[in-house]
């Protein structure tokens, strides 16, 4: 169990999604995966006997090892690949002696241990692009279905004009597609190899360190990176930039899906279902659950964002607590980033939607939100700031009177002297005000992986 | 086990310290503790009957419940808080149907979870709280031993002027002094009930509720605070604000430590050990392996301060994201800080000094750190600006030439015009120059708590 | 001009409120005090000629010196002291070449920055906590007014149970009641001397140190710590977390009065004006530009704070870099939670507020936020749980067929043999559901400073 | 004069670099240079005369405007649009009725402030990609140098193995290139025109919108993107994200830097120059005052980021507060790391190395840097966990007896039977022990931009 309680909660958060690649038994099994290839890698050039390297390879199963052991002994050590590289020792000399003396063979901790992450980062990077592409597939077909639905467009919480509910969706996959798109762009820098030894020279390989290296790399299936990058953070880092900025989209996705569901909106909703966001005193409630669950997400990510960042700052060959920070840090935030895709894509899959609660709200403001439109009408004519200026006295006059704003300026000798009745009553049908609207989500739609 | 691994760790950042307060059993507890008092409290005012009260505080027993069962429900729930009451409303069923009516009567959600955290919260700062009194022990009276033991102060990691190293210890007691207070000071405010109901208003209890309130907080020895605080989350963030500044100056330590422990300096190391800091490549090695846990600490958590602050701008009568995201930011935050303690406070007790390498890098300079001292003492005859030109140009010569301070100054007749030998030779003495150190040691002696 | 076009934005943000004690002139002014005194507590001991006192204390007028000429010559020096006490020598020597030579005698450069950062935050604190009393007195104000005015209580932003308008201003209240302690208490460890010389020990003014030293904080009216703090930042960072919560609740007060100002609830509204919060396109509507800005201090801050905090780890006697964080981010911050404060409380004093609305939203639900005063009536008789299961399929069967709840449970024979009619009216009476929330606000106002 | 007193401080931390860019001036400009192209775009398709584009167009100058009163009316408006706009409005007006009709036309604040923000960037990036070339330039330069000069490789700040001096600066080197690679990367995405009027419908421009947009981009020179990102702000939050890694890399630089500057060390220096890093009290000193204002960056700029991922949480099609946070905070956030590369890039072009004192340094553990060399060789015939025990013991004995460890294995029989004098004098050369160190810099050169 973890210090923080994470396990009640992990259902809660959708941190249960990437557990088991993120999880002790992930990072064991992590580091063990490079301990393995390295000896093959090592016995194929010759630099340790081929019995050795299969002999090694044999006990490089994570399930053969005490997480609560090793954590003891790593406590001393100062971090957990000494104990786990001394326990594989142990087990590889209780079968052959002579193979367990080519254990680890040329490498340093930190090649272990930041390999093995590499390793669980590649795991956790499919699982993620899976969601991202489910979520992109829901909100693309959601789009086209809400093309033309109208929906009060809300700038500042405030009745602005009226946009389509489509439009807002596409905003969401719009940006989707360029989280999408930062994926791919790095994993070239990211998905790479660490070896160097112990201060990243792979002096302990003599002339074949380059060799065993490009081997390694190819049989772990990373890229060979120029060099060592120990403390040189900024590869791992940008992941969790890139997965902090994901969960601020999804935040904001949250956000509007919690404000369309209050009670005095009433526009959307969280997937219903047995149990989901019921209260335990107020029976005609239903809770914004996973919006809840992700914008604490989008709470959490900026402070493990700034933490690796701040962690960048390392010292010469091997940081000292900068390194370190990110051992608990970046797999608490690719953990609670996929955790959160993972429940978005899961309300926006079942995302219930009225758009006739949608169309009831435009028509709030009793015609003020087509302000804008009748502004523009008259502007042709009048000028924008006449116009302006005319059309927000009869808003003024409307709201004070309590009337509708068509009234108001069907009552208007110099508005109607512009404006007939008809293009007055045209004037006020929100899905003649969208403007471009259906274009927008046609070029997203467009360009979306989906 | 928590998403992030964190067993594997939690031993080697000491946050296995506080694990079994502040995980998920701990969590539990705490939530049980409320209800059990609540209906105490309830059946001493009448509110419910007296044998209900038995019957559920009788399975107000955190073994009695699966996390992970728990962890699954509260997922559909919005919080762990729901299934825990519906799971104690079904093992009371089971024995008394009668008081599994009274089971949570008249509480929130977040009343339990709340007050649970705080009782969580009382227990750890006791922790905390003892860990610094011995580590402020350790302090005075390490200090005390080193009061005359000259080192080199550095500035901007320079070597400045001899300081004595007591003086430095006394810097880092006096402000662990300071958190002493802090922590004394925030406990009126951090250690009260939460208790409104499910609006805040205790309106499920009629007129009540005020009543309730007081017995059930007197039972649980906590403050009754003006009114509920669902919302107004500064009594908690307040706390995590105290164990940043705490983890700010244990992280201060570590790195003062570990700049004295470099192989070029020496002048002091964390306490050694079987096993302890050895590299698995180098076996001369010794490393900082506290240190760089503590490193490692103060690394993370002002990310953590960050979204505790962030999430205070809550809505309404009660949060949404804002709340959640403290569930786990604040256990992680508390563990992470009585983790660096644990570990500081045990390695100042096996902290090594070397008052020899301190007096020998005195003179590394080859007397430039006496340069104020000659500085100060010339000052009262030329004035201090002119004073620090001739001895900024003797530097100069002594560094051009590699010759020793004194040396250069005693050939310079002006210089002797005004200082004899004897003086000259007092001036290169550190211990001559150390001002009022030994009475800014005693000061902090004096005023701290041990 | 700052770098980041902060004048262009400095009204709207608040930020000019402290612009001249926390700007360049304020820095350069506290420097100053701080050379002055330093002279004058000298001179007192005898430890400079009185005449030097008097000629350096003359030249010591931030008027005087060019903050872009030192800007220059700080770059070269590494910061702003070394510059500023080089041109007060010049001045002081362009009169009086004796007195010139006792210019920052036996301070270092630290000494001068910190003591006057000091400076400038206690003038700081004066004015915040001169709108913070003008801001809980404003709140305290109209919790009396509105104490019974019914309004919807909201929880996950969704209609829970009727509290009153009062209560959610009280509890704003008291979290500011909260902040105005912690503000209080922190003042003894904040508003102190730093003097200690280059090294910490003073050395330069013999076994005058700390005579100097308890004089000079006389002058100064500050406290004289147990010893200098330079690499100590505690106390300054203390500040920084007080005034990042204080603006975690000014952010949640933003958050309910635009979330009250949403065109779709219209509870309440930022005071009205001129240009105020106008659009550039759209002439009807009102955008809450007060709450907008302090949301924006809301973001801004934590960042800070934990800038703050990870700056605390600083080497040895004088930090490198973490220092230098200092010199921006805290008077950053102290500019914008003073800022936010000062808009907040212009704010609520011209808070509009619509109870009409608030009634009116109160009947949104159709009776389903009186489900839980239903529930309790009910409670007593059936059991918790048989209560809620039996009013939720009420709530359920109202909501499916479009009737008022009250009407749903008229016509149910298990409630009405229950509850009489006369109950059932009485029971959807908002006012009649709201507990002990006047008694809340009795206990908030007794306690608070105003 | 911004409220935190930034000019005193700019030069010193290199902000004035971006100041006329980036500071209010340039923030009016840029605003300015997205109404002029607005109008000529739409004059361009006939939606407004040619000749308002042209009477437009020759009042956007920001000289024209005043920013004090521009800023006194912003915090009416909201916004430093609003009154930027109504002020053209006024000079257009003055010379031409009919042309300031046109002002602003179909566009909204947003649009302005954003397209404007975005071509503030596009000059900063072309600043920051000069410096990070002249910075990569000149690291590849000393690269090459110091390409087999030895040093002490230091991990967790204590002597590991030796490595090269052009090994440590092509580290540095290999992460700029990324950053250059990264910065590439995001311009597609930053690099685009805002413009979607009110709501993000361009409605008001009834059918032209969308060929508005696409003249108005290629007017700018921008992007024309899929739809308006009002409120999804992860394109700018990008560009933050890249800049703090940035500063993350020069921060890890600084801090080498500085450890290799310290007393004790003494293997590198910062450019000297006429009081450069002087200290007021201690003659002798020589401040790394650079690295300290790159350290300070470093500690400045995680926060900044985390600021803005936690403001991409933005309210349905306008943010509030979200986006508000956004004006101070990346111009801060670029400034910071603008003048961080400034000064890192300086500070590369003249740094002082000793390489004498790096081969002095080697020798500093009497032998024991070269025990993982012994090991290796050792290795081969006693297996590496024998041959590492057994160096163990020999540098225990070596320490203990305050002896060489050359010395040491010389006298050990055992180990002289595997390794004859040659070889023992052979193994104790640090340049023969620094494997691939060669090669690695060679590929970190050859994919290097410079």
């Amino acid at each position: 169990m973890g210090s923080g309680g994470a396990a009640l909660l992990d259902t809660l958060f959708g941190t249960q999604v990437l557990a088991s690649v993120l999880g002790d038994r992930g990072r064991i099994q992590g580091m063990l995966d490079f301990e393995a290839a390295l000896a093959e890698a090592e016995a194929s050039l010759g630099v340790i006997p081929p019995d050795a390297a299969l002999a090694i390879a044999a006990k490089c199963k994570a399930e053969l090892f005490d997480p609560a052991e090793l954590a003891e002994a790593a406590a001393r050590a100062g971090n957990p690949a000494i104990p786990l590289i001394k326990s594989l020792t142990e087990l590889v000399a209780a079968v052959d002696g002579e193979a367990a003396r080519y254990v680890h063979w040329g490498a340093t901790s930190q090649d272990v241990m930041d390999t093995g992450l590499v390793l669980q980062l590649r795991a956790a990077l499919e699982a993620i692009k899976r969601d991202l592409d489910r979520l992109a597939a829901t909100l693309a077909g959601r789009a086209r279905v809400h093309r033309v639905t109208p929906i009060v467009g809300r700038t500042w919480l405030q009745h602005a004009l009226p946009v389509t509910f489509g439009l807002k969706i596409a905003g969401w996959l719009d940006a989707v597609g360029r989280h999408q798109e930062r994926m791919l762009a790095l994993e070239p820098r990211l998905l790479v190899l660490q070896f160097g030894g112990a201060a990243g020279t792979l002096a302990a390989l003599g002339d074949k360190g380059l060799d065993v290296a490009d081997a390694l790399a190819k049989k772990l299936q990373l890229g060979l990176p120029n060099m060592p990058w120990h403390s040189q953070r900024d590869r791992v880092v940008e992941l969790g930039t890139v997965m902090g900025m994901l969960v601020g989209t999804l935040g904001k996705m949250a956000r509007d899906v919690s404000l369309l569901m209050q009670t005095d909106v009433g526009e959307a909703a969280e997937p219903s279902g047995e149990g989901r966001g019921g209260s335990s005193t107020m029976p005609h409630k239903r809770n914004p659950v996973t919006s809840a669950a992700v914008l604490a997400a989008a709470t959490e990510v900026p402070g493990l964002v700034a933490t690796l960042i701040a962690a960048m700052v390392q010292e010469h060959e091997r940081g000292l607590g900068g390194w370190h920070a990110e051992w608990t840090t970046l797999p608490r935030l690719v953990s609670v980033a996929a955790g959160a895709l993972w429940l978005t894509a899961n309300m926006m899959e079942g995302l219930e939607v009225d758009p006739a609660r949608m169309r009831a709200n435009l028509e709030a403001t009793q015609g003020l939100i087509m302000a804008e439109a009748v502004t523009m009408a008259l502007g042709s004519s009048l000028g924008r700031l006449a116009a302006h200026r005319k059309v927000e006295a009869s808003c003024r006059k409307a709201t004070e009177e309590g009337r509708h704003l068509k009234e108001v300026l069907a009552a208007d000798a110099e508005i109607m002297a512009k404006l007939g009745p008809a293009a007055l009553e045209r004037l006020f049908e929100p899905t003649n005000y969208i403007g471009v609207a259906g274009a927008f989500i046609d070029r997203v739609l467009a360009s979306s992986r989906t």
